[in-house]
């Protein structure tokens, strides 16, 4: 039974890796793009930065949301494994 | 009997993986760039900006929609993989 | 009997990975693109929004007609999977 | 006689996989590059929507036919494999 | 006998996976890019629109030829594979 | 001597796909480039439009010519596989 | 038991490597981008560096929260594996 | 003696494929570069066609030229493969 | 015992060069885009570079904060292997 | 003694495959883009195309000179193969 | 004992081969990248050339950095790797 | 002895082959783009073309040096592999 | 013992590859990017020409050192391998 | 002790044939991008050609070193293979 476990576990662990890596490329590029927009807007019209803050971070929770899913998706297999369920009964 | 349940989650955790991971890649680079556009828009007319956001808040939803539906496959195939349902009689 | 069920199974589940992550990739960013012009257009000529919106969302749904056609092809292969058909007669 | 059939259909899951992933991905961003296209005329001249909407449909017609003949072609190996007929004589 | 054609038939499923899924991703992505420039030179001419329109069906009739020559001889490879000819005398 | 028979084969199939399908995506591409080319040009002097298309089939011919070639080649492969001649004296 | 518990902390090891490269690069690459356009900016209007430099610290903090996210799930990884606690019991 | 020799011509197979896909993939889309600037060069200045049309045919066959020199050398390994001949005395 | 401290110290040896690896990469393109763009301000407002430099020593900074991070955490590895802390109870 | 032949005689195979294959897929692409310089340079000076089609014909020349000097290395390894003679003594 | 030894140390070669070789071309890349942008910006204000001098300096030294921490880091694996501590007790 | 040799001999073809192939494509390519420019510039000034065509050719011979030599370097490897002088005593 | 120092030996020599041939690449490219800067600010203002050769020479010494650095430690690894020392005790 | 020997001489070639691959292709290359920049340049102002020659052999003599570093340490790997001296006693 338990090399069966251990099995499951160590692809577990190498889908894990593969959620968060990519998942925080991509954010970290993502908000890099919107960013340097962002300062770009800001420079062009200094009157208007309140107003853009508060979109950059709207946009910057949208962007961050889709990676912290993953990360929440990750740590959950990583605590309670579904794919165990089914090897235990 | 173990065994092949093991070997078919196994590749299952790892399908698991490239499903969430390749989806917010996908999610966090594309709402980049489509905010990285909203941002210049509202810096040029702001007093657009309410209707503009709206817009921005439904093609953040869209972008969402196809990764949150490849997330809610996954969880099904990690807690309930129909795959199994074949070896189990 | 067993053995050859649970080889084709695991095969499958790669598979499903393969289509729904492709999928979920290409209509992200494809949202995104199209997304950006719909924002840019919608700030240069704000009375033309509504007329604007509809195609919008015509344009989002024949893209994430192809990504759903392909989440539906997946979960069908993942509960009646046809190619066990020939394994058990 | 059971293991040979087992080893064809693993790998036309593969297969099938491959054609119905990458047909979806290529539809996805062909009609966002398309569709992007056709907002941004939409937008310089709202006269012509009609007349544009049109030619619109046709092309994400065209462009999801080469998609759907994968998929159909997909279906068909999924549920009468035709490479088993020279395994059944 | 039969394990040799399972052998050969296997990898034609192969084959036939990759003839497909590049046809099809590259006939996408040629009709949008051949049709945004349709959409374009319609959007600026609309007096032009019958006689584009007519060269534009026959570009996406080439563009698909190369796609569905290959889905011909993916599909004949599928009901009537020659390669096994050598193996049955 | 069937063994030896089935290897050649089976790696024949695997070439037959690689080059059906890369000159399948090559001839997709190739002519899409060219066309909207056409397109454009058709669009901006309308009455050179049966010199252009005359032109146009022209080398929509030399484009398919090398793909075609390559599918000729391929199926003589499938049928009469000149690397078995070896193994047969 | 000690064999199974070494081929998951293996296979962790290389999960952890994936998740702090990537996101490492992630984020050098993301503030270079950013901070290319900050410098351009500070360049162009120096009476707005000490509100743009607010701004760019914002930014940061935002790219580099991703790649820590993904540095405190690795070490805690590493320090207390989650994935062995099924193999304890 | 058999074995040998059926080695050599497998490994002969797939190096026929890249040779003959390799070339096809260059020749189509070297040829659709070159054509769309000779249809944009022709609608320029209708009346240097003649002249353009022949240059643009010595050019196509300079193209092709490279591919089927590589098709020749394929077709004379496939009828009667060089490799072989140190293997029969 | 020792030939399961040795797999994973193996593991840990090649991801700890996939880390550091990939980190000075990022680190070495990062600073290079930024450094042009800082150069290229310079010169052309000299009177800024006082001001610009301090900013580029900052950025400078924050980009090889994460490369740092992940040395400092490749050379924990290296020293004290939290994961063999598992292997010794 | 054959074996050793055969093992050396296949992966020769592959190494001309490689040769052949890149050598004509550069030199295709090589020669597209120059001619397409040709034909625009053609186009806008006819009184020069003389001239030009003199220099055009030598940097076909030099261009095909490299894949014709690995054709003929590739020809010579698969007649008389060099690598074979220290086995033969 | 030996093999365990020769197992880390021989991954441990490959490590450094990947930090040292990615480090270089990064750094030579990024170098090449600055250097063209001081090149340009020293011919256009050739007054200014002893303090741009200065700051490339600082810049490449930035940028070596990176690749010389690596380069340290890989000799120190070299010499005293610190990986094989656990196996010695 | 020559089983030994025939493992070396194998490897050299496969490392001839990379170096012949690359630097093929190499030359091919560096040669076309440089081509390109020589024609523009020949069409933009006819009265200089004796001048730069010499500097055409020794930039061609330049670029084909390195090529040159590296075909020189694998003949010799071909008819006298040094690799091979350590095995004979 | 033997055998362990080869396998050392043999990972040695691929790793000292990768870092030569990769920084081989990357100081040619490098070199050739500034390069061409150096030639179009040369042909700009023929009389800074001294002034600019020698920050070109200083760019290409720094280009260079990193690779030289790598060729180094290459060096070095060959003639005196430090992995191997843990063997000898 | 002949297969050791064996086996390090054969990763040694894959190693030399990554080496003067790399190389080559960069030369070429970089040579390639250098020189049509000289052509340019020496076509605009072609009283200016000695100096730019002058130059141009300069740099083309800094992107050949690097190669021919690697050249001249692959053939001293060829024929004194510094790796094997720790095998020979």
């Amino acid at each position: 039974m338990e090399q069966f476990i251990a099995l499951v576990q160590a692809y577990t662990a190498l889908g894990v890796g593969i959620i968060i890596g990519l998942g925080a490329i991509g954010a970290c590029i993502g908000i890099g793009i919107m960013g340097s927009k962002f300062l770009e807007s800001a420079a062009r019209q200094p009157e208007l930065v309140p107003m853009l803050q508060g979109r950059m971070f709207l946009l910057a929770g949208l962007i961050d949301a889709a990676f912290l899913i993953g990360v929440a998706i990750a740590m959950f297999f990583a605590f309670a494994n579904p794919l165990l369920s089914k090897l235990a009964h």
